[in-house]
């Protein structure tokens, strides 16, 4: 017998995309399946063990069990329509934490445009499953896989924020705004909408995973390379106080950790403007080319970006 | 402080559906939320502690948890068109164990004509959350509170099968067909579309609470009352001959048990033909009236039928 603990999470994720088979046109490997009628689906699993960093509200953990799927399907460019949520709680639980991680998901979904639509509760450890449903409305899916070189990369607002709110608290360091990060991710939702329908942009995902794995996949998947601008990563200025005052290197916060929820994208560059005209918020951070890896360009250097920890 | 163990699960339930909010048409108290775009949605559950009867296999779970998802759904006369798997595994069970779980998933899927489009999993205690997504396909959504009086009460199959397995297993008997209905329930997918593209059913809801449960519900959704005729309930001679042996009454085996997947939904009388047309298989087992409540005839006496256990 070979146990689960022995292959790894990581492993028996990757073990059960032989079971998916998608409905419709896009399925296991992009953030979120495209199923017929053009619904757009994505289910996680968040548990009291992994994702409730101290100082943390049940209300937020709601929030973020809801906001980790919504990111999933904005990075599909769907309009939400729907959240289910599934909680398996413990009997012993103040009944208020219940409700607080439900309206947490309420406030999530009210943000995304939406609201839960159904659910379920049994007891057990702490365990929330969201699920996010979406539509396409008729537009195309933003895969991960469009990519050309020439296109330029881009994010939909700063990062390092989440990782930086981790170091602050494991470190003990007081930076409230980073903790917030961590604590109430925004799904870009209205930002997946936009990308998706200017109709120039090549692929996208989010960065729950962190950039680097992003980039990563983007040139597995688009068969390209990207060269990203160390100068151009924008963040908050919190994000380099913690990096001095923790020790840890600015190119781990901002690359490195997941736990991020923008959305990282590609374009062509002469068709940005529909983007500037939807006054989309955004940063070039870099190019696609035919180099077949991300790499990161640093004081005149270049070296390879890696999967980074998340 | 009041724990979620001392106001029940059943209560948190209850409290919860004020955060529902459905985008659609039907909502909560149904069995699944009808959102936008035709979607129905429905999610559960399920659990090693409480859904793993002795005898199972991790297959069968995995058919169980994908099942009993697909039936809320085929209440509504869905046409399933995705299913997403949310495991939390204990990391010392056998891999194996998880690929089967997936596997019984994915042959249920396929049975109600999907597949599984997304998951995740994370450790845990043994909980599966399975979101089943379907369409109306332009149909009208089969409510629970449509019936009216005049309108016949009928049951999409044999009933008692699941309760009798469980007796069987709890008392040691040998009857494996009986446990296989424990093990395997059926979703009525198909049944259910036929119901919905019928235009002559009032209302429906599957029993996975029970046909006690279910009759109750739809006396006070649809504001009428029910006649029962005992006689009338369809079931398999083994169920009579588990009750014989383990001494647990017949009544409590067909009305008072949930784990039971079949349909029950009223139509007019003379719009029957329909049904019949298409070659759906039921039995009438009573008559809606005004009486407000759902009751038993049996032996010439009448009671009412309560909720029962499940």
């Amino acid at each position: 017998m070979t146990t689960i603990g022995e292959i790894g999470e990581r492993q028996l994720i990757e073990d059960f995309k032989s079971f998916l088979r998608p409905e419709g046109r896009v399925g296991p490997g992009d953030d979120a399946a495209v199923i017929a009628k053009d619904v757009v689906v994505s289910t996680d699993v968040v548990t009291f063990d992994r994702h409730f960093p101290a100082g943390m509200t049940y209300e937020q953990f709601g929030w973020y069990a809801a906001a980790v799927n919504f990111s999933d399907i904005a990075a599909m460019g769907a309009r939400p329509i729907g959240l289910t949520a599934a909680l398996a709680l413990p009997p012993t639980l103040d009944v208020q934490a219940a409700y607080d991680i439900m309206s947490g998901m309420d406030q999530c979904a009210e943000f995304c445009g939406t609201g839960i639509v159904g659910g379920d509760t049994k007891p057990g450890p702490g365990i929330v499953v969201g699920t996010a449903i979406g539509t396409m409305d008729g537009r195309s899916p933003l895969l991960r896989s469009g990519a050309n070189p020439g296109d330029v990369v881009a994010v939909t607002g700063p990062l390092g924020g989440p990782a930086a709110g981790f170091v602050a608290i494991d470190k003990g360091l007081d930076y409230q705004e980073a903790k917030e990060c961590l604590y109430m991710p925004i799904p870009r939702v209205s930002e997946g909408m936009i990308l998706a329908e200017s109709g120039v942009v090549t692929s996208c995902m989010d960065l729950s995973d962190g950039l680097g794995t992003a980039l990563n996949t983007i040139c597995e998947s688009s068969k390209v390379g990207i060269d990203i601008e160390y100068d151009f990563l924008p963040h908050e200025s919190y994000v380099e106080e913690i990096s001095k005052e923790s020790g840890v290197p600015m190119e781990e916060l901002l690359l490195g950790w997941g736990g991020e929820y923008e959305l990282v994208f590609t374009a062509a560059p002469d068709r940005l403007k529909r983007l500037y005209d939807e006054e989309l918020e955004f940063s070039i951070i870099g190019m696609v080319n035919d180099s077949g890896q991300p790499d990161l360009i640093q004081d005149g250097k270049r070296r390879r970006i890696d999967h980074g920890r998340y």
